[in-house]
């Protein structure tokens, strides 16, 4: 191609992001250059002046141009507006294809179902969505899930069943679903880029994405100085002090990676017990003993002070001796208001389910957004209130939220999927395809 | 110790039965010598003399006297007169000690609730049951649990899991779990060898066990040419004709992993298709075409004939066009009756769960004998009719049956117990005990 564009892309050592955009512009089999910041403070502070202050990782520019994160660049590829900077849009024609079976994600319950969901010859189609590899690519850790007594990282654990899943022929694709038609027999996909494709079986295990609280400065404040991802961004904001807001495992671990980096980190929790488990809550004690991390019981954040060119300065808090300070506060009840100088601010706080694509199909959904499944005992414990329709991992479930439960679900999803396209969807030209199913006695 | 036996045991390479045998010994410190028949004609008919014709490994002896195989020394053990013949019986008094929570067995389940409970400090103890490591461990590669691109063997993903466990703390014992007395606040679990512990929780995951056709000459030639675990004992009718039993996955596994040795393999189903994976009937249709094995559709075993002297000689076989013909005789029809002389022959026919040591509790049991668990969505997926009781792979699941949906049920088990032990069991001296548990709605 001629009058190719240049793409830079500045980047981190231990970056999930950083990965993530490079994949895509992989993807799209455009060359690029990286520069990784890490340790190198000259190139840090040139990356930072041409990203109008913005110090997160990964920052990405065509011929000059700003493009921004991850997150910008991932949005200006689903409107289509990427390929036509990069000089390779196709003028915006529907690409159809027809699958057995598609799957809306690649996180570990997605992934679970593509290799089952391959070995039973059911042509699976991942798409990535918005954060491919899911929450695991996330992690740092992983000491849980069953079969790794030394523990393996999540990238590691996502990239072996990424191998796994296409070893037996699943295929894996960049892209977002956008939204499902069920109203004909067979599924309408449509991607955010206008690409539709059609299935005879959807499998939903698209996950969760990180909650934000809604306070001011918050969205303001996103990607300089504010974040959802302690691995992505802490090595940011060395020698600072931190804020960490959240209760659960993933808030303890964030809050005790990032003592590695911060001089204090404040974890913020608006009740005076942890959700998270104990093994979190002793690793979270020596670190108090130690002084690395101060915890501040029945506390809220209200909001973020600080700008994109300094970065986050202050946040100011509110506590109640009863919890739910704001709550308190809003009913108006006396609570103490206080501010903390600081400068990163992570949220961790939980996530809402990936399923807005099923919001105009039959498939139910609880008042949060996750997927009702048949669930109970024996077979279809993933089946939707759709036929042909199944969902597994973080969109169904709100409570166990595991490596291992989500690997778990996604291969009874890809179990389900699979008695069901055996029995309704005959393939062609197979040989005893109309034979049918006889009671399950032997 | 002075006197002590003189302990022997003939072995394989490959051989899970062998590795039991062995680690019975190693557990009770007891020395042994082993002989690897593998390759040995010499010694393979030394075993088979010593052994009054069986063909099977382990053999154990203990001061020349022979015990038996894996089942005869694993029940010798269970009735304490194993400790008796090596000198080390303790005299039966009984030994009580109390647990937070007992796990009922070792297998895939049991071990992901193991690593799960002891990192959150519920300090379990397994008792590793009549099959120590469960179903896995007769399985020679294992393919399609997720995070293992290249596959791996039954025992060493059981091995990981078991170091996984013991690392954060759980302990594992040798023990088969005979009873449990639900009628107090605590649960007095009773092992078959008349130890009895107690539990504040019981996690049941004792898994399933093989089950036999009941047709004449098959107890009887059990360890003499008749065997429920191919990888086991395949290897000793090299060059014989062998009959493989079922139609779901483990029957063509086995089936296509005795072509290594056998010279024809008949795979003999009651139906005209079989329930296997797609991989697996692939597999199958190509070892049909090089002429390794041959299915008898429609076709039932009625009766192995041989002796322990000279093994299996011939089987009876019953066929109708139709299937099922034992009930189809059972009812009058004409079947066409013939036999096949074969030097083998394996039952693949699936399992029976391990639940007999809940038959006197409120745990309901299906007709089969699976645990009915709450199932449904959200937490407590696994609690059982009684308060404090959960069961999780095999022993619940009839339908699924696979290392990850095991392992995955395993750890929402291990998070119901946690759970439940958080709010009705204070732990002794714990800060915070007493905070009653607020609504789950952060």
């Amino acid at each position: 191609m001629s009058d190719e564009p240049r793409v830079e892309i500045y980047t981190k050592t231990q970056c999930p992001y950083c990965e993530k955009a490079k994949d895509l512009f992989d993807s799209k089999g455009v060359d690029y250059e990286t520069y990784n910041v890490t340790g190198d403070e000259e190139l840090f502070e040139e990356m930072k002046e041409r990203a109008n202050g913005r110090e997160t990782a990964p920052e990405v520019f065509i011929d000059d141009e700003l493009v921004g994160g991850w997150d910008d660049t991932h949005e200006l590829d689903q409107q289509g507006e990427l390929d036509e900077k990069l000089g390779i849009a196709d003028g915006g024609e529907e690409v159809e294809e027809h699958r057995r079976l598609i799957i809306a994600g690649t996180g570990i319950s997605a992934l679970s179902a593509g290799i089952y969901a391959a070995r039973s010859n059911n042509d699976p189609l991942l798409f990535e969505g918005d954060e491919p590899g899911g929450q695991l690519t996330l992690t740092t850790e992983v000491e849980n899930y069953p079969g790794f007594p030394e523990g393996i990282s999540g990238p590691e654990l996502i990239n072996n069943m990424k191998e796994q899943a296409k070893r037996f022929g699943a295929e894996i694709e960049h892209g977002v679903v956008e939204s499902v038609d069920d109203s004909q027999r067979l599924f309408r996909v449509e991607l955010s880029n206008g690409d539709v494709y059609t299935a005879d079986a959807v499998i939903a295990a698209s996950g969760a994405s990180a909650r934000t609280l809604g306070i001011p400065g918050e969205d303001e404040l996103m990607g300089y100085g504010v974040s959802t991802c302690a691995t992505c961004d802490g090595a940011f904001f060395r020698g600072e002090d931190m804020v960490v807001v959240g209760g659960g495992d993933a808030a303890v671990e964030e809050a005790n990676f990032l003592t590695k980096f911060a001089d204090t980190v404040y974890l913020v929790h608006r009740r005076d017990q942890l959700r998270a488990e104990d093994y979190w809550q002793e690793r979270l004690e020596e670190k108090v003993e130690a002084g690395d991390i101060e915890v501040l019981w029945n506390t809220e954040a209200t909001e973020v002070h600080g700008s994109a060119d300094e970065g986050v300065d202050h946040v100011s808090l509110v506590r109640h001796p009863e919890g739910h300070p704001k709550r308190k506060q809003e009913e108006g009840e006396d609570v103490e208001e206080f501010e903390l100088d600081v400068g990163a601010f992570f949220v961790a706080i939980g996530h809402t389910p990936n399923t807005g694509y099923l919001e105009d199909t039959g498939v139910e959904l609880d008042e949060d957004g996750y997927i009702v499944t048949k669930g109970g005992r024996g077979g279809g414990q993933t089946k939707t209130d759709v036929e042909g329709i199944f969902g597994a991992g973080d969109v169904v479930d709100f409570h166990y939220q595991q490596a291992a439960t989500a690997s778990g679900d996604g291969v009874k999803a890809a179990l389900d999927a699979d008695e069901w396209l055996e029995s309704e969807v005959p393939r062609a030209g197979a040989e005893g395809a109309e034979a049918p199913e006889t009671p399950a006695d032997d």
